[in-house]
């Protein structure tokens, strides 16, 4: 067994009595309009409605206790924020949140429902990071990254773990790219775990920071944050991007129409409530319907937190 | 074996190749909100979207074959019409299905895609039925009530067979009222197969037909429709009353705003889509904490085929 297979199966292990074990779920009415059999893991069923809840865990459940007892802060514009709240409060421990005065309301009074102390920065990454840095050193706290931490992108990747435990045949598995945690972690899960399942990502024209990172062999970053895909306006790191490099096979870029009409049809078919965020991978299976023609696809539904007083529809 | 409790049975096992069995959700927060242990029989997943998927295909599978083959007809302000045309789609028999005029467009689109054939009638419920007994005299068509049908009525109370079996332990189980079909097939499901599960209905304030019926002991109806649960703006029958008055416990009224703050809560919470229609029993409970406190429910979702362009949030 590789090492990193093997610290995948070992963060599924240490995180499995702390998340729900989602459903993987499935339509024939989709399978018709995709003309391919979808395979949807529903991590909007997950503990604070998304599957960061898994990285969150991971991270938390590493540090040492002497770090534990300090606490933890993390900064994001929303789902991670949920997380490190929620895993905190299930360990005891402090978690102390950074958030950008643009995040939704919905996502702010989820925070403070898991027990998070917030602290409001400015809306764009440097400024979250500057006060973060600024806690870390004025109260020791340990910092948990969104996605660029190894410890983290193990934990998102046990998605992943469980979709291929129910469904071993998957022809690809299509994940949404943001900051990179997912990417990579469902990265390593399908290549480690199955010798024929390739990983791809939908990620938004309109934040195609990852698209152009794999063009260009370095990390590229986004001038223009303007998608409804809300979970997805961060960049990659370091730690994750030569993981993405080393194991995704491509990455589809879609349009904010396709994004909605997706995201739409999943509300509509399936009854479920998706973000945005997850509709990017479908949207792309719907945009290639050639290339994924008769396919067994998996794909990840990140989570379900949205406003609902700020729908697209 | 009484008579009843072997039909209900009888029609379960016809039915069951034919429909999905839907599953059995909770939710940690859910619980906690509510006071109690709350389980969700989930027929928002049913086949076509609701649980009148049910009712129809019972009442079409026990025609003979000379009234299969001219077809069936029905009136609906909209479930019952598309489970009507997906039924008789399945056993490749023609339904007519006579709408109102403000039936909301997803419903009537619904119906077109399953191979319903509509004709549309005046909103009121005498201008349906004139419409569907014109159709029936031309065409020789089979009539199916939305409610007021013992074979549909069976049907509809399978739900609650397949809850029984999951949780058989339930203190009380709640359904809306409108027409009177599913509380009426949940009432025999209930009171046959468990000693002590009681059955009580949620109804909307603004179209409480079935709660004035119950207290006057003859069919009141409603002068004004104008609740957003509108599935629920019908009639009780002559078939479905005295079943619902035997084996009914109760009926409990909810206004407007608990309706949609109580359909927000699921949404949210849960990440389920439900119609309006299905959340008054879950506001009958929130309103009612003390009554339900510490109490085992289960609550039939009846279906979730909402027009995502107009949501009430």
């Amino acid at each position: 067994m590789t090492d990193l297979k093997y610290k995948l199966l070992e963060s599924h292990q240490r995180i499995t009595p702390f998340i729900h074990r989602t459903p993987v779920l499935s339509s024939t009415l989709i399978n018709e309009k995709a003309g391919a059999q979808v395979y949807f893991k529903c991590e909007n069923f997950q503990k604070m409605g998304a599957f960061k809840m898994r990285g969150a865990t991971n991270a938390i459940l590493c540090l040492t206790d002497e770090q534990k007892a300090k606490g933890v802060v993390t900064h994001s514009s929303g789902n991670m924020a949920q997380a490190v709240s929620l895993g905190a409060k299930s360990q005891g421990i402090p978690a102390h949140i950074v958030m950008p005065q643009n995040a939704p309301q919905v996502k702010k009074d989820a925070v403070k429902d898991y027990g998070g102390i917030i602290h409001i920065s400015g809306n764009h990454i440097a400024e979250r990071e500057q006060l973060a840095n600024k806690l870390i050193e004025e109260m020791g706290l340990s910092f948990i990254h969104p996605s660029n931490d190894l410890n983290v992108i193990l934990g998102q990747g046990t998605a992943v773990v469980e979709l291929l435990e129910e469904r071993p045949n998957l022809d690809v598995i299509l994940t949404p790219v943001g900051g990179g945690g997912l990417l990579a972690g469902s990265g390593i899960a399908a290549k480690e775990l199955s010798s024929s399942c390739k990983i791809i990502a939908g990620e938004p024209e309109r934040a195609d920071d990852a698209y152009r990172s794999l063009k260009s062999g370095k990390i590229e970053t986004n001038e223009n944050y303007d998608t409804i895909a809300d979970g997805l306006r961060t960049n990659l790191g370091d730690i994750n991007f030569p993981i993405i490099q080393k194991y995704v096979d491509g990455i589809i870029l879609v349009s904010e129409e396709e994004i909605v009409a997706a995201m739409r049809l999943i509300w509509e078919r399936m009854k479920i409530i998706i973000e945005p965020s997850c509709a990017v991978p479908f949207a792309a299976v719907l945009k290639n319907k050639e290339t994924f023609a008769n396919q067994k696809i998996g794909i990840v539904l990140t989570g379900g937190n949205v406003d609902l007083s700020k729908l697209p529809f």
